[in-house]
């Protein structure tokens, strides 16, 4: 990506605001995925930007998703929220989970949204972050389409499956986790076998379930999941918790953040702890983490960071310098606003 | 380990009973003790059985562990155990949680105890695979001393932070995750040294933090984070998330599950989820599952393993065999036994 076309914050969101309400989504609704959208390219991470508006409109067309819906949220339990997004977008429908989350955390101490039958969150930092602002710890996680494979074996049979965690730090920055639990991105695999690039050693594997650095046999194949077989063990474990508390499915079942044919059957999740039921928030964080930062750099390495600084930094610069969107996606983009005019 | 020497589980816990209520320990707390120093062993990590005896007699001795102590459980909200150990054991402790949890989780739908001031819990599989046994997802964390590095820096500053997690599985037996967040154990580091055997590629670091396979080297250096960046990352928000909640130490203040000399200050958090709240058990898990486990292998793979599968296997075969014991360790845990009745 070229980080030298750059757009502006306002203009970026405008353009999904104008595609999805051509379509029919209230204005609303339409900023919201519209913010999502930015806060993707505004951390680098196209894969998560604007990139996916075409996906997402094409599922509008397709009626996959529901440009006006809104979410249901039910509350079984003082810790429970079941939210179903009745079809519509998933930052609008996340988000209204987000914001009710606090409520019950005040009053159990925890509480979790189980999310369902709704589109791609987007990234999942923006809500953690959301939560640890509010003074509480935010966990996120999602299934998503089988991209990974198990730990010895070839097929992609499981997501990507982030995971992300914001906590409040007393007196600092909060600490925010925002990992896929796949070595590489599926955008990043794209790439490099679009430009005939090798992939990092260990990163993927050919159909046969051989390690390549070769991202055209990758397509045919499967990312590996970070960290051997303990981060496919945490992969599955996120992969059959989120699909066990949200009914939704798993492995190959899961569909409808890529395509433009399938129903959604991806399930998230959002958790929130009130440290004021812990006693307060914990001392010396802020402190310990500033230790680490100020420590002696490894050969070969560069300063030591706290998850979350590095985004931050990145998001804070391109706030400034405009949103770096790669040329080929921004015209894309534009293009569907016109594909929204003539459908009107 | 030679796996020859085996002891009947019934020598195994009924040793640790002895030692510890010839130090002053209740029956019933030293037999809880006992079974969980048994279950390291049973499942062939010999870092959680009972070589740890010699540390927590001498913690008693010390006057750092008091063996009659009973857990104070304080519920301040629907979902949220405070639970102080009053320098008691950590299993009885933790166990005490465990057994309160599902109630809250009933009421509140999701419910977490935050556990301090109690001696190390051992293996964390047994509790979580309590909570699956009673139909609900528990999710369990610990801190411990530092003894990994961050990632890019040298000096140990994050416990092996292990994270478990038990999900039940409708008509199959439960997900079981225990794994640390350090890509080799310190008991491991520590064998090879005395062996003069090297360590996997990427597994520790030496004292300028460069990477060694010299596990000497290690021994004035520190353990790697498994996988990398990402796992640094979780390690961290581990590290940060049990100490706030628990309001326990952070980085190398942890102390007191591996000397004789420091009160403990590391904390752990136990967390239960009622699947009830949600509608019930997930479907399809169990099939999901055996199509994993069906895969082909991967060249030089052996056959595709869910996580506890292999646990399981092992505890199963030792549970019938005996118990697998270095006759070292045997050894020392027995002279304890001549310690406790000469120092009555």
């Amino acid at each position: 990506m070229s980080s030298d076309h750059r757009i502006p914050v306002d203009e970026h969101v405008a353009l999904t605001v104008a595609v999805l309400t051509g379509l029919g989504a209230p204005e609303r609704t339409a900023r919201i995925q519209g913010e999502w959208l930015c806060e993707g390219d505004l951390r680098g991470h196209a894969s998560h930007g604007i990139r996916r508006l075409e996906v997402l409109a094409g599922r509008v067309r397709a009626g996959l998703i529901d440009p006006a819906a809104e979410a249901s949220v039910q509350c079984p339990r003082p810790g429970v929220l079941r939210v179903d997004g009745n079809e519509g977008f998933g930052p609008p429908t996340a988000l209204a989970a987000c914001d009710a989350l606090p409520a019950l955390a005040a009053e159990a101490g925890i509480a979790i949204a189980a999310i369902r039958r709704c589109g791609h969150l987007g990234m999942l930092a923006p809500y953690v972050e959301r939560l640890a602002a509010a003074g509480l710890v935010g966990i996120a996680t999602t299934t998503s389409e089988a991209l990974v494979h198990p730990w010895g074996a070839a097929p992609a049979m499981l997501g990507t499956n982030p995971l992300a965690a914001g906590l409040p730090v007393d007196g600092g920055e909060p600490v925010v986790l925002d990992m896929a639990t796949g070595q590489v991105s599926r955008g990043k695999v794209l790439d490099h076998a679009a430009r005939g690039e090798p992939l990092p050693d260990g990163a993927v594997v050919d159909a046969e379930g051989r390690p390549t650095t070769d991202a055209a046999a990758a397509l045919d194949g499967a990312i590996t999941p970070f960290g051997g077989p303990k981060g496919y063990a945490l992969a599955l474990v996120l992969e059959v918790l989120v699909a066990s508390l949200t009914h939704t499915a798993l492995g190959t079942e899961v569909r409808g953040t890529l395509d433009v044919t399938d129903p959604v059957t991806k399930g998230d999740l959002l958790l929130a702890i009130d440290p004021a039921a812990f006693g307060g928030p914990g001392a010396g964080v802020a402190a310990y983490l500033d230790t680490l930062r100020a420590l002696e750099p490894a050969p070969g390495h560069g300063p030591v960071t706290v998850p979350g600084d590095r985004a931050r930094a990145v998001r804070a610069r391109n706030l400034e310098l405009g949103v770096p969107v790669d040329p080929g996606t921004w015209s894309r983009a534009r293009e569907l606003l016109v594909d929204a005019d003539r459908s009107r």
